[in-house]
C-alpha cells in the first residue's frame, strides 16, 4: 500500500468534516420511518436523496432497486482492477418510530446540536452507516480519482421492520451483489472505544390481536357476562415467563446450543463493561433475568421474549368504564444458535392458540423473523477492520457479542454465501428511544476508519 | 288533580317538540367530557348554557355551584305551597370520552339526525335527563304559570368520572338540596318499553402504573436483563380471574350478600329480555362468566373486575422492538350489596402490592368509588313514576336491576337521608361507545312522562 493516497484521503476528510456534518443534517431531516405506512413517501425521498448524492460523488449505477417493501439503494465503483477485492458496504437508511414524542427535547427530525452532540432520530441507527461510507468514498475519490478496492453499496429501507422482503431481494440480485465480503455498518459504540459485533441474535416479531364484542361496551352493563379481551391479553402475557423469567412457550429452548469457548471468552471479557454501560443507559441499579446465567449470557447468548407493546381500551387520563372490543400485544423474541426462527414462530403461535376459547377470537400474525448469526472476529478481513480502528483511535476495538438482530447478516451468509464483518461507524446513544444522539467528537474518526478499511483491504 | 293544567302542559309540549329537538342540539354540540382536563372549559360552558336556559324559563336561583371538581348546576321553583311535596330532579350534563373516534360515523359533537335517530355523544347519557326535565318544566310553567309541586334541579358535571367530589358537595349544601325524594334521570331504555332502575352496582375504579427503566430501551440490547413492565401488567391482569372468571383478589367476595326475594324475582323476570338485548348490543352469541350464576345474576347481582384499558410500549402499526419504560392498566370493579368500596379498594391495592419486586416500581391509584344501592320499586313515589310511564306509553315500565353505577344514589340516600326513585328519560343505544343515539320517536313521550310525574306527585 502506498501511503500517500491514504494520507491525501484523510486530509480531504479532515478538511471537510464540518461541511460533512452540515450535509448530514439534510438526510436526518427526512423522516424515513420504514415501519409506518404514513411515512412511505418520506422513505422513498430518503432513498432518492442517497441516489442523488451517489451520482454527485461519481458512484456508478446509482439507483433505487425496488423490493416488495421499501426501496433499496445500490451503487458501485468497480475500477480497482481484477485482482483487487470487492467489498459490499451495507447500512440502512430507515429509522425507528419516534414515540413517545413528548419525551424528545427537540423534534426528532429537526437535527439539533447541543454540547457537541447531534440529536436526531436515525443519527446513529443507521443513517450514520450510509453517510459515513459515502463520505469515505468522497474523500478517497476526490483525493486520488480512484479507490484501492472495488466497492458496492447496498442501503436498506426496512431494517427496522425486520427486513421482511430483503431475503427475496438478495436472491433476485445475487449476481449484482456478489462480493468477497459484506461489511455491516449498523450503529456503533456508546463510548470512546470503537466496537465490532461478534454475533447477533435472531428475531421473531409477532402481534396477537384479540377480539371480543362488536364494539366497546359499558363495563357496568356487561361486566360479568362479556369476556373482556384485555383479560386474555393478561392471561397470555402473564404466562410467557415464570416468576424468574424463564420463557414458558413449550419447546422454546429445545434447540439452544451453548456458545463456543472463543465467544464465551468475549462474554466474560465484556461482562463488567456491559453492566456499567447498561446502568448508564437504563438508569437501573438492579437487573433482571433467569438466575442460572450471567448478565452477559442473558444479554447475548440466551433467547428472550419481550412484549414491545400492549394495548386495549381507554388510554387517556382518568377513568373510562369501558369493556373494550379488542386488545392485543406485540412481541419480539430474540434467538440464539441454533434456534430456527420458523420453528420458534410456530411454537409461539401454538402457545397463543392454546388459550383459544369460544368467547374471544385470537389472531396471531408473525411480522418478521431472522436467523441468529456470528460474524468474523479473526482472519485477514477482520484484521483489516481491527487495524482501521486501531490506527485511527489508538486502541483496538472492543469485540462484542450483540443482543440485537441484524437480519441482513444471515441473508448475506446464507444467500450470497459470503463472510460478513461488522464495522460500526457511530458513537452515541438512545437508538430506538427518544433523544437519539451522535457524539460528534467521533464523527471524523469514523470517516477515517472507513477510509483506512478500504486501503487495508487492498493490501 | 285538575286535569286541564296537565292537558295544557302536554299540549304545549306537543306543539314544541320539533323546536325542543333543535334546541337540544345546541347543548349536544358542547363537548363536556368531564373526565378529560383538556375539556375543562367546555364542561363549564355546558353548565353556563344550562344556567342561561333555566333563567330563560323562569327557574329561580339558577346558578353554578362550585365543587372541588366540575361545576354543578342548581335551580329551583318553590311556590307550590307548603303542603306540596318537594322533588329533587337529578341528571348529569358531563359525557363519556369519545375514543375510538374513528368508529364514529359522524363526529360525536356534531349532532346528526339519521332515520329518526339523533347521533351525538351524551344524547342519551345524560344530557337527555337535563334537557327533558327542563322542557317538562317549560311546558307546565308556560301553560299554567305555576307547577303542582316544588322542584329543585341538581345537574352534575362529573358523573362519568365517578362523582369524586359530589359527596362533599352534597354535605356542604344539604339544606339547599333537602327534598322529599330525589329523582334520578340517568339514561333510559334501548327499546320501546320505558325502564326504571331497581338497583345499581357500586364501583371502585383504579389505575396501576408500573415503571421500569428510565427510558424506552432496545429489546435486543436489554431483553433478558431488564425487567419489562408489560410483563408485570400481564402477571397482574392475568391473575385477576381464574379460568372461569372468579375474581382472585383475596377477600373480594367476603361481604357479598344474596339479593332479596323481590329483587331476585326481578332478575328472573328480565332474564330472557336481558340476554336478547345483550345479543343485540354486543354482537355476541356466547356470553361469559362464572358458571355458578345466571346471566341476570352475573350482570347485576355479582361483583366484577374489568380492565378498562391496558397500555405500554409501541401502539402503532408494524413492529417496534422496544422494551418499554412503563406500562399499566385501568380497572373498574362493580360492587353489590353488602360490599364496601373502601374495603374493596384496600383489597385491590393489597393484591397489586403482592406482586412487588425489586426490579419494577408498582403504583396503585384509586380513582373513584361508590356504594351499591337499591331504589324505590313500590309505594306512592314509585307509583307516581310508574303511572307517569303507563299513562304515556300505554304500558308499565320494565323494572330492572342495573349493572352500572350511579354514585349519586348512595350519596342522596346516605347524606340527605331521602329516598331515591329512578326515572329514565331517553330511548337509544351506544352509551359509552361510538355512535351513541337517541331514538327521537320517543323524545316527546319522555317529556310527557316527566310532566305526568310532576302532576302525579301532587295528588
Amino acid at each position: 500500500m502506498n501511503n500517500s493516497p491514504l494520507q491525501a484521503s484523510l486530509a480531504y476528510a479532515h478538511d471537510h468534516v464540518e461541511s460533512f456534518i452540515e450535509q448530514y443534517k439534510a438526510l436526518l431531516r427526512i423522516p424515513s420511518i420504514g415501519a409506518d405506512p404514513a411515512y412511505r413517501d418520506d422513505v422513498r425521498r430518503a432513498a432518492e436523496w442517497i441516489v442523488a448524492e451517489m451520482e454527485r460523488l461519481g458512484i456508478e449505477n446509482a439507483q433505487i432497486l425496488e423490493t416488495k417493501g421499501q426501496p433499496a439503494v445500490y451503487g458501485d465503483w468497480l475500477h480497482a482492477g481484477r485482482d483487487a477485492p470487492t467489498v459490499l458496504l451495507y447500512a440502512h437508511y430507515d429509522v425507528q418510530p419516534v414515540d413517545p414524542l413528548d419525551l424528545w427535547i427537540t423534534p426528532p427530525f429537526a437535527p439539533d446540536l447541543r454540547e457537541g452532540k447531534l440529536f436526531a432520530r436515525g443519527v446513529i441507527d443507521d443513517k450514520s452507516g450510509v453517510f459515513v461510507h459515502l463520505k469515505a468514498f468522497e474523500s478517497v475519490m476526490s483525493a486520488n480519482g480512484r479507490l484501492p478496492v472495488n466497492v458496492k453499496f447496498i442501503f436498506e429501507g426496512e431494517e427496522e421492520s425486520g427486513s421482511p422482503t430483503m431475503e427475496a431481494f438478495i436472491e433476485a440480485h445475487s449476481a449484482l451483489l456478489a462480493a468477497d465480503v459484506a461489511v455491516i455498518s449498523d450503529g456503533g459504540s456508546s463510548d470512546d472505544t470503537p466496537r465490532m459485533m461478534a454475533s447477533v441474535r435472531g428475531i421473531v416479531t409477532a402481534e396477537v390481536n384479540i377480539h371480543g364484542p362488536a364494539r366497546d361496551l359499558h363495563s357496568g352493563s356487561f361486566g360479568g357476562v362479556v369476556h373482556n379481551p384485555t383479560h386474555m391479553v393478561g392471561k397470555i402475557v402473564g404466562s410467557l415467563h415464570d416468576d424468574e423469567g424463564r420463557i414458558q412457550i413449550p419447546g422454546f429452548y429445545d434447540e439452544v446450543v451453548p456458545v463456543s469457548d472463543a465467544q464465551q471468552a468475549l462474554i466474560k471479557a465484556n461482562e463488567a463493561n456491559a453492566i456499567a454501560q447498561a446502568r448508564e443507559e437504563t438508569g437501573l441499579e438492579t437487573f433482571w433475568g433467569v438466575p442460572d446465567y450471567t448478565f452477559g449470557e442473558r444479554a447475548t447468548a440466551r433467547p428472550t421474549c419481550d412484549v414491545n407493546g400492549i394495548y386495549g381500551g381507554y388510554q387517556g387520563r382518568g377513568a373510562k368504564t369501558v369493556l373494550p372490543a379488542e386488545a392485543g400485544f406485540k412481541v419480539s423474541m430474540r434467538l440464539v444458535d441454533n434456534q430456527d426462527p420458523t420453528d420458534i414462530a410456530k411454537k409461539f403461535t401454538a402457545f397463543v392458540s392454546s388459550f383459544a376459547c369460544d368467547t374471544l377470537q385470537l389472531d396471531v400474525e408473525v411480522l418478521s423473523s431472522s436467523w441468529p448469526a456470528e460474524t468474523l472476529i479473526s482472519g485477514p478481513i477482520a484484521r483489516a477492520v481491527i487495524e482501521a480502528y486501531t490506527t485511527t483511535w489508538g486502541k483496538a476495538p472492543r469485540m462484542e457479542r450483540g443482543g440485537g438482530s441484524v437480519p441482513i447478516i444471515g441473508m448475506f451468509q446464507h444467500v450470497l454465501g459470503i463472510p460478513v464483518v461488522s464495522m460500526g461507524l457511530a458513537q452515541g446513544s438512545n437508538a430506538h428511544a427518544p433523544n437519539e444522539f451522535y457524539d460528534l467528537a467521533y464523527f471524523g474518526p469514523n470517516v477515517d476508519t472507513a477510509i483506512h478499511f478500504l486501503f487495508n483491504m487492498a493490501c
